[in-house]
């Protein structure tokens, strides 16, 4: 490890997981180490990536084609690694950032069923390698994220979606979780938040050891 | 060639070479010949790809990454092709569209010098195949094109590039029409107008006759 370079963290999960909550309580934990840290999300993290991150949220009458959906996705995302993320990582700052590629894989290509092959290739071209330090995924049985999630105001295109559509993304995040373990913490988000935030800081503790 | 689908006619060119104008007499040579077509534009030709457009076109404090920007243009591509082009070709409509994806090449893989092998790839992706039957390229030295958009009121970001850009965009263009003769029409826009549109009469009458 190149010891100038800042970590990159990733924070991931379905609808209703925790994942605001479980933010703050990351940043919690860094700043408590007195990490230099950037908070960042996807897609979106930068003007131009955040006006698309409007395009791709929007309820819209016109159906968003699954191709054209992925390839918005990636265009923030190669957005935000140029102006955001490789910027940070470079001057040393670390990266804490909702949601990243592995969400792609589990929405654009579980729950969409888009050929994840394509998905790896546009990965390859805007990270030309990067990947995440470590990417906490905090895991829920669908049925219980959704009841959370309904709970809020106004459910965007995407949380509009049905059971079984989570049911693939929750898998495909699974799936991904078990060929990187590594890089992945799982977490149970079906316990009390104590629960929940005892298990990431055993985690973040770990990794800022190793860092 | 299947008599039941449309056939698919991109106007293509540099900054001032007369687009606007030509695209009215090819609509008018079209209605002639009592063609049902639907006229359409890229980046753009439904309402998501034209809020792409936009994205793209706007002047921006923010430095747009070369590969956000191609992303960008596939993105509002994908969704033109599954809302507009195919659906009208389908129906037995032609399609007559103001830029497609040789533009891309020109502008991105030419202008941008970005990898035109993934440029091939997206295609494939988004495009399935599917090609223009027609593709009319007016051609113009770079510098009198510059001249004739200069008097538009406000550029936008594309015409805001160097000279040096629009010569690299011009020589893809002119190598992708060397490449495949058999659909492009290079079209010499340097003379009067009525020398032009008798060019583009020429090709399109010969174009009718095959269809």
């Amino acid at each position: 490890m190149n010891q100038s370079m800042g970590r990159f963290i990733t924070l991931e999960g379905t609808e209703g997981v925790g994942k605001s909550t479980n933010l703050q309580f990351i940043q919690s934990v860094l700043e408590q180490h007195q990490i230099d840290y950037q908070l960042t999300r996807e897609p979106g993290g930068t003007p131009l990536a955040e006006e698309v991150r409007e395009l791709l949220l929007a309820n819209r009458d016109e159906i968003v084609a699954d191709d054209a959906e992925l390839l918005l996705v990636f265009a923030a995302r190669a957005q935000h690694l140029e102006q955001v993320i490789r910027p940070a990582l470079n001057n040393g700052r670390w990266v804490l950032c909702d949601r990243f590629t592995d969400a792609t894989f589990a929405y654009q290509g579980g729950g969409r069923g888009l050929d994840t092959d394509f998905i790896s290739r546009l990965e390859s071209m805007v990270q030309r390698g990067l990947q995440p330090d470590l990417t906490i995924l905090l895991d829920l049985p669908v049925e219980v994220g959704l009841a959370r999630a309904s709970q809020r105001a106004e459910l965007d295109r995407f949380e509009n979606e049905k059971l079984a559509f989570f049911e693939q993304v929750r898998s495909a995040y699974l799936a991904r979780a078990a060929a990187e373990p590594d890089r992945f913490a799982v977490i149970d988000a079906s316990g009390t938040l104590d629960q929940v935030q005892e298990q990431i800081r055993v985690v973040l503790e770990q990794f800022l050891q190793q860092s």
